[in-house]
C-alpha cells in the first residue's frame, strides 16, 4: 500500500540495523486518519469475507482495530497480556513470546467475546517472527471460531512469520512488506 | 449521554459490589459505532478548545482516542505503562498506582510528542480514584504543553477521583457519572 509505504520512508527510522521505528504515527502516536485508509484496504481486501469479528492484541493493534470495525460494520476485542482482577476466570488463554519485551506473556480473551459463530479476521500493527499471530490463531481455534485472515500494518519480510503463516493456508494481507533494511535502507516488497 | 447510560444498563453488570463490568462494549470488546458518537460528544464539548493532540493510556483508552482524533482531526498518542528495549530513552516518566492490577506502573511518553505547542485532551475509559489521570496530566505538565481538559467515558462518582480534579481547576466531561452501584442498582447523576 503505496500510502503507508510514503509514510514508513518519511517517518520511519531504522535502529541498530534491526528495529524500524514508526511511533509518530502507528504505535504511540497514532494518525487515525492514516489507519482509516489502512482499514478501506483491508475492507477492500477482505471485502468477500465474511468477516464479523476484528480480533487483535494490546495495545498497538487496538487502534487500527477499532477503526476497521467502523469499517466492517462489527465489533473488535482485543486480547489482554496479563488477567487483571476483574478480568473473567471463563477464557481462552495461550502463551505469547515478545522478543522487543524479552518475556512470555500469558495472553487471554474472554469466552464470551470469541464464539463458533464468528468470522475473525485479526489485525495487528508488526508482524516479524510471528509469535503474536500465531496466538492469536490459537485463540481463534480454542474458540470454534473461523479464522477469515490476518491484516498487518508492516510485516518483517526478512523474518519468517509470514512465510510460516501462508505456508499454512492462512490468507495474510501485509500493507507494507520490508524485504530488507541493511544499513538504513528500506527495501519494500512489490505488490503481487 | 443517554446512549452510553442506556447501553450500560443494558449490558453493563456489577461484580462483588464494587466492579462495573462493560468489557463487552468498552475494554475488551469494543464497539466502536458507540466509540464514534461518544467522540462527537467530546468534540461538541470542547469544540472551542482548539484540541490539537489527543493523549490516552494503554491499553483500554487507545481505542477511544483513535476514534476520537478523528474527530478531532489530530493525532493521538498513548503513554505506555512498561518501556521495552525499543522505546525512546528521551521520554517524559511518571508512576501510576493501578489498583486494578495491584501494582505501580511506570509510565512514559516520547518528549516527541508532547510539546509545548501541544493543546491536550486527556481521555480514558474510566474514572475512579483518578490515578490514572493525574499521571496522564503529570507527564502533560512536565512537557509544557497546554492541558485543555479530560474526557472519561464512565467516571465512578462515590469515589473521590472526579471531585478532587475538578477541584484543581481542570475541566473533566464524564460521558456518564455513577453515583451508586449498591446492590447492583445503578444510579447515574442528572447531567448539569
Amino acid at each position: 500500500m503505496k500510502l503507508l509505504e510514503d509514510r514508513i520512508r518519511t517517518e520511519g527510522t531504522v535502529k541498530n540495523g534491526v528495529i524500524l521505528k514508526v511511533d509518530s504515527f502507528l504505535n504511540h502516536q497514532m494518525d487515525a486518519e492514516l489507519f482509516r485508509a489502512m482499514a478501506k484496504e483491508w475492507k477492500r481486501r477482505f471485502a468477500d469475507a465474511g468477516v464479523n469479528k476484528i480480533l487483535t492484541i494490546e495495545a498497538s493493534g487496538i487502534g487500527l482495530a477499532c477503526i476497521a470495525a467502523e469499517e466492517f460494520g462489527c465489533r473488535a476485542v482485543f486480547a489482554k497480556k496479563i488477567a487483571g482482577n476483574n478480568m473473567d476466570t471463563d477464557v481462552y488463554s495461550t502463551k505469547i513470546m515478545s522478543f522487543t519485551k524479552g518475556k512470555v506473556f500469558d495472553v487471554v480473551i474472554s469466552k464470551r467475546f470469541l464464539t463458533p459463530e464468528d468470522r475473525v479476521l485479526i489485525l495487528d500493527d508488526f508482524l516479524a517472527n510471528g509469535c503474536a499471530l500465531q496466538g492469536l490463531m490459537d485463540l481463534v481455534k480454542q474458540s470454534g471460531a473461523t479464522l477469515v485472515g490476518c491484516g498487518i500494518a508492516i510485516e518483517k519480510g526478512f523474518q519468517e512469520g509470514g512465510k510460516r503463516i501462508r505456508e499454512e493456508g492462512v490468507r495474510l494481507e501485509s500493507l507494507a512488506i520490508i524485504d530488507s533494511m541493511e544499513g538504513g535502507n528500506l527495501v519494500f516488497r512489490e505488490e503481487a
